[in-house]
């Protein structure tokens, strides 16, 4: 019988998470914002995102893959542009002062974008467009990839990572709306659970090595072939394809980072990532009288919620309706956090020569 | 035997369009505005958006629903944002006013957002993500939709039109770049080539009534309740749902235009449409030095291009690319026209007491 999964208060793991992030050298300002993102990740239950990504992490900055005490730097500026160097950091904190500035110039201007270059990976996308909705603003958020798995509509090998996109709007009455998608059809997690269930998969989640689309989820997860959103040709993956392009043209393009499948022509000897990320914040008073917008809005998300639902059982969601009830439960009942990744932080924790401090029950 | 489909070459569809708009009364730089985007519609291949829409606009007009010489003005503005009311007329002139604001913002301020209301349908959105990449500059296009047709993951009522993303960004030695998609699975035209052609169409194209997936492309025509792009809920279809809200708040809560399933609540009195558009463009050199972006692009488009395709004979497209071939083969040969389009322009003139100049071949 496996060990039952763990309930871990916030405030423990973030306790945890600063005794690793301090033993690597992090300046306290970056650890506190990628804790900051780290825990809320997995208060939200994004556990893909969120500390299951710290063993990975660690072992990066091992290898010299990641720099733990970055000189994150604004690199050009304009009144509502800017573009950062992250200096090869994690990605957490660079996005974070990215979002921010992006907020205070749009506060300013009415709108602004920012752009960051030599980072790594970010977390959930969804954090730095709820940052802008935080402050009455829209806000868009980007990141490109650094492992190729998406193999565009009539390929067989893989040339995008699952670059997401997230948008978040301020309501009035309501939370928040935020969008939070991969442009895949699915993450390579989907597969691991319907292997584990012992169930196929759907055509059109993943192909095989000849750009066959695989029923089999063992095979899928190994293969790590993802489709495109739409999944099929028929079904319009061309559509999740162009997506991803886009945001690839605005996360590395349009920043200066790699796009991989060219990296090895474009910077042979470099051993380190350079992911970029890509932000938007818009003020909605840039356009409409104070309130308008956020009541329009809740008009929107109403007329949703109220939809009529094909089971009466499933009404229709809200995107950030999911992660908001995961959101309540944790904060109260602790994060579930199964065996074999309090192994992992127990490891790393080792490793740092600092306490484990998990241990125990909520 | 059915009548032979005609080729019309540009130039006469551009006469009978301005003898048309003429009578219409609208003024001669409007007019100018919505052939150009029409005819370059059309020999692009987006049968869909181009001529084909001139019998409904005409009906619209006659019926008072759209305004033939509008007061379109800009009623807010300040360094990179603006806002238009389009006066009630067709959306081809004030969404190329609202791009050409959005580009002159832009190339001074490094990016801009304009929105605009009042308005209606408005042909393609990649045609004005186009305008901003030939002047150099990343484009974004989206506008909302007067019919709603798709319905949200879990419900079984349509809430969303098919509300298109457009994104283009220029190249250095490749043609731009250029997504326009609907963020439904498929356009509803797809139902009827099925069913004129007798064939079922795919589980996750449509709904019947009840919210389940229908096979019978006659019945999923009739109607014409589309999915969000991914399809089925397994599929993800709520991220398509997410990418159509996503558009509906910057189409119609950041611009003022009116949201179709509480228009009646909003605007029980008015009888024309409000539909909204939103539109960016972004200066790549706000961002890099000068000709680094078109060329990390290039970089990119050679990839996918270059990409091992699944079957040798369909080498993996960019998207653009079936759009260009069809605008070099149109230029040359003309703009095929069936006869029962034919037809209803030859209508369309009769209304409005003008020559039918689209007779006889190319």
């Amino acid at each position: 019988m496996a060990a039952p999964t763990t309930r871990i208060p916030a405030e423990r793991l973030r306790r945890q998470l600063a005794l690793v992030f301090d033993a690597w050298g992090m300046p306290e300002e970056q650890a506190r914002a990628v804790i900051d993102v780290m825990v809320e990740t997995d208060l939200r239950g994004v556990d893909s995102h969120g500390v299951s990504m710290l063993p990975l992490y660690d072992r990066l900055r091992r290898e010299g893959k990641v720099v733990a005490a970055p000189d994150v730097k604004v690199v050009r500026e304009a009144p509502v542009t800017a573009l950062l160097d992250a200096g090869h950091g994690l990605g957490h904190y660079p996005a974070v002062k990215g979002m921010s500035i992006a907020i205070e110039k749009a506060k300013a201007n009415g709108m602004a974008a920012v752009g960051v270059f030599n980072s790594n990976h970010y977390g959930p996308a969804g954090y730095y467009a709820l940052m802008a909705a935080a402050a009455g603003l829209i806000g868009m958020s980007f990141t490109n990839v650094w492992n190729s798995a998406v193999v565009p509509t009539r390929s067989k090998v893989p040339m995008f990572g699952t670059n997401p996109i997230a948008f978040a709007a301020p309501a009035g009455r309501n939370p928040p709306f935020c969008l939070d998608m991969a442009t895949s059809t699915v993450a390579i997690g989907k597969m691991r659970v319907a292997y584990l269930n012992e169930k196929p998969i759907p055509p059109g989640w993943a192909m095989d090595a000849d750009g066959n689309p695989l029923t089999d989820a063992k095979a899928a997860f190994e293969t790590r072939l993802l489709t495109p959103l739409g999944g099929l040709a028929e079904m319009s993956s061309h559509k999740g394809y162009g997506l991803g392009a886009m945001v690839e043209i605005l996360c590395a393009m349009l920043t200066g980072a790699w796009y991989a499948p060219t990296k090895a022509k474009k910077a042979p000897d470099q051993s380190m990532f350079n992911i970029g990320h890509f932000f938007f914040a818009i003020d909605p008073t840039a356009f409409r009288d104070p309130g308008d917008f956020e009541s329009d809005l809740d008009g929107m998300l109403d007329a949703l919620r109220g939809a009529e639902p094909a089971d009466p059982d499933k009404p229709v969601l809200v995107h950030g309706d999911p992660e908001r009830a995961n959101h309540a439960d944790r904060s109260a009942n602790g994060i579930p956090m199964p065996p074999a990744l309090l192994d992992e932080v127990r490891d790393v924790a080792r490793l740092n020569n600092v306490a484990f401090v998990l241990d125990g029950n909520a």
